[in-house]
């Protein structure tokens, strides 16, 4: 149903962009992300654009002669959904890295889509303000960030990159330049394209410009590891931080074997594995923000209070930047650190009701261990969102396809029976359509494939994520 | 293009429903909302359904005969939004009024969506919760409040009705019922269904039920009215808030006149008029809330060396329940205050980045002079959201709608010229389509129609609002 490259359409490309690549110039990392299994496809041509009219410029020319186009940032999703699974061009924005401006009367910064997260973090925090959105993975671009509607730890107090996008500028599958939303904190004028976008995953438009909202960054942040003896007393406390008025930056739980695994991985062990004499089975990762000593002092003692009465076997603080990022370390690395340890992985990234994290969890272990697979799990027990991995080193990669096949039908349907959605932050990608299909609905499914028709009426963008099996 | 009600139609409605009402008994009031400038229309057919499945089967046979449907909550609209401007049946959500359940550990509250605004933020705080979305009519419904993305005046600190919709179950317009969202603060599951139906005022389904976000509500509140000479200087404070970290709930500003006005018919005067021999010209009123009555004196501290140093006049002090409520009662009856000395009324909902209000504001003053208009102004200071009224008792109805369309077709060109957008929280309705065709783009209205037409094939749910003119 598409049309290949043709010399004279590479020509044509090659006339709107100085930054083409063909053949063997092609970056072999543009046929994955991070997650291989689902699929790896180079691309038949690849263009770094430099400006929204250069990307513009070579989406019309593909919409016209018919080339599927898969726009990538940092490549580092994990659902499939930079791989180019049809061919055509691919379009790398990581090269449009510019933070434009800051307008401080607004609270806005004005970046490209290719900024990366980390630099877009450091460069706010030079100026005592804060990107609130935290996605573990730091190298991600913000555009993709804002594809995935990426959420991160902060997300229990601050919320999720939607909640910081106030415009964006983005190139449809037709080519043509359209802008969203406004340098304003409130709107209710027309349907909101801007919400629309963010979270479609690169198949309704190419996000080239954003306008993020910024806040000043709180004067005082300290981090809570809060040992437990199991998970269940672990996420017992979580719904009473909220009811004492607190409202902690990030709260994320992690079971004993993943803090071990990520420790050998770091070469260094922060988290006690033993206390008076009880072995640890769980933690709990807290940070406070306030804008005083004082403050944060008050909550640091209450926190205390609340989780020694549900159950914690002690508190651990770290308050100064080193101690900080010390507690960190492990909690940020379990991702490689499962890598680092795993031939096959896949993972599953759903989010469900707070209250109902640990009864799921129970749930994934015990199916995993039905479908013969090693499962590693951690996420946000502030907000439900779970990473849940499927490891294995010894089965073929048919039996550990097999294997994960069965064990997601069974979670990812436990997950929409206690209310959850299929993806929390990582996306559908394709390797998470029949499950949203089944989560959502027909009904839904025909909604979101109608509106991609709508923006694409040839199905050139993105081909084969979220909505649509060719 | 629809067809007329037919005896065998309305015997179809009724072996549905038991709630139709025909000919004389059709409520009168479902002729307009508040601004019956917008045109006034009889529905040929009321419904006032108990359940959603009540609403769906009546939208089934309305589809199913291509009888136009309008939706109505509470009709307190002001751009034309729930007039049946097609005739066909209205559907009045207002006895779907239950509060079903409220989750204290996933922290929502699931309501039908007739409830008034009012008996929940009520009821929320009889259980020491609170329902942010704080928008200046109480007597809407929740659901009319969804439709439209109502912000109000506790936008600045704690956003929109957006974001703090979880879940909605929705009849769309071929009468399925779909569900879209769950009871989880973070997801990246395919198109946001849900937030494209939040702010589509009726047009792409009608909203039945929903998850509401609710928080713990702050220990101590206070309000603070702030006098100044002028209005510059009165928003020339406004950012200076945010650096210093404070986070008030509400920054509103109101112009001298207004206020008099106001005060006329509430019947109590509260703000200085005069202090220290200067005519007072402009407001602040400002409320601030926080966990101990010592955070709050020390915001108030804060403030208060901030608004002086910005050159307020004076700060006034209301910290109890009722001063709180006579320094908003004022705030709180400007559009009544507005009807009650006015025969003609039309109104403008702009929204522009918050440092450009004092020079958009100064900009509409002087065109509502030269086109020969009374304009009363107050609005939103945190968020740049303004309500503009432009008032007759002398004109012709045809010579003041002339003005205010000469008017308006400057002042929304001038708010997108400074980067803002047509409505902050009315919405579009039927009044305002075509100053968001001029403001939004030919490109972005064509993606909302081909929207529209996903959802509603026949186009026969609230015909002639938001995009699409027959």
């Amino acid at each position: 149903m598409y049309n290949q490259l043709t010399p004279e359409i590479v020509a044509q490309i090659k006339a709107v962009s100085d930054h083409v690549f063909e053949g063997a110039d092609i970056n072999p990392d543009y046929a994955k992300d991070e997650m291989p299994i689902y699929g790896t496809k180079m691309p038949d041509l690849a263009v770094q654009p430099r400006s929204t009219e250069e990307v513009a410029a070579v989406v019309k020319i593909c919409y016209e002669n018919n080339i599927p186009v898969t726009p990538r940032g940092a490549g580092t999703g994990l659902a499939g959904g930079a791989v180019p699974l049809y061919g055509g061009v691919l379009i790398d924005i990581s090269k449009m890295n510019r933070i434009v401006s800051y307008d401080m009367e607004n609270f806005v910064v004005n970046i490209e889509a290719g900024v990366l997260l980390n630099d877009l973090a450091s460069d706010c925090q030079s100026r005592g303000m804060l990107y609130p959105p935290d996605p573990g993975e730091k190298f991600a671009c913000v555009g993709g960030n804002v594809a995935t509607n990426a959420g991160g730890m902060r997300a229990v107090k601050y919320g999720a990159t939607r909640d910081y996008v106030r415009a964006m500028t983005v190139v449809l599958p037709t080519g043509e330049i359209t802008h969203l939303g406004a340098t304003v904190s409130k709107t209710s004028s027309g349907y909101s394209l801007l919400n629309l976008m963010i979270g479609s995953e690169g198949t309704l438009g190419i996000i080239t410009e954003l306008t993020l909202k910024i806040i000043p960054a709180p004067k005082k942040v300290v981090s809570l590891i809060i040992p437990y003896k199991d998970l269940d007393t672990a996420l017992s406390t979580v719904p009473k931080f909220k009811m004492a008025h607190m409202d902690p930056q990030a709260i994320e739980f992690m079971e004993r074997e993943i803090v071990l695994a990520s420790e050998r991985y770091v070469g260094k062990a922060v988290f006690p594995q033993k206390l008076e004499d009880t072995e640890i089975g769980a933690y709990l990762l807290v940070t406070l923000d306030g804008n005083s000593e004082d403050e944060v002092e008050n909550m640091i003692d209450q926190a205390a209070e609340i989780v020694m009465e549900a159950g914690a076997i002690n508190v651990l603080i770290a308050d100064t930047p080193t101690r900080i990022k010390d507690a960190w370390a492990a909690r940020s690395s379990f991702l490689e650190a499962i890598m680092e340890e795993t031939k096959l992985l896949d993972e599953c990234d759903v989010v469900v009701p707070v209250n109902k994290i640990a009864e799921y969890l129970a749930f994934v272990n015990k199916t995993g261990e039905e479908c013969g697979l090693v499962i590693r799990s951690f996420g946000h027990a502030g907000d439900g969102n779970l990473h849940i991995y499927q490891c294995s080193n010894d089965l073929s990669e048919e039996e550990f396809k097999e294997r994960v096949d069965k064990f997601f039908e069974i979670i990812y349907k436990a997950a929409t029976d206690c209310g959850g959605l299929v993806s929390g932050e990582h996306g559908i990608g394709s390797g998470k359509i029949k499950y949203l299909v089944d989560s959502v609905g027909e009904t839904n499914m025909a909604l979101m494939e109608g509106i991609k028709r709508v923006f694409d009426p040839k199905m050139i963008l993105n081909p084969g994520k979220v909505c649509y099996k060719l």
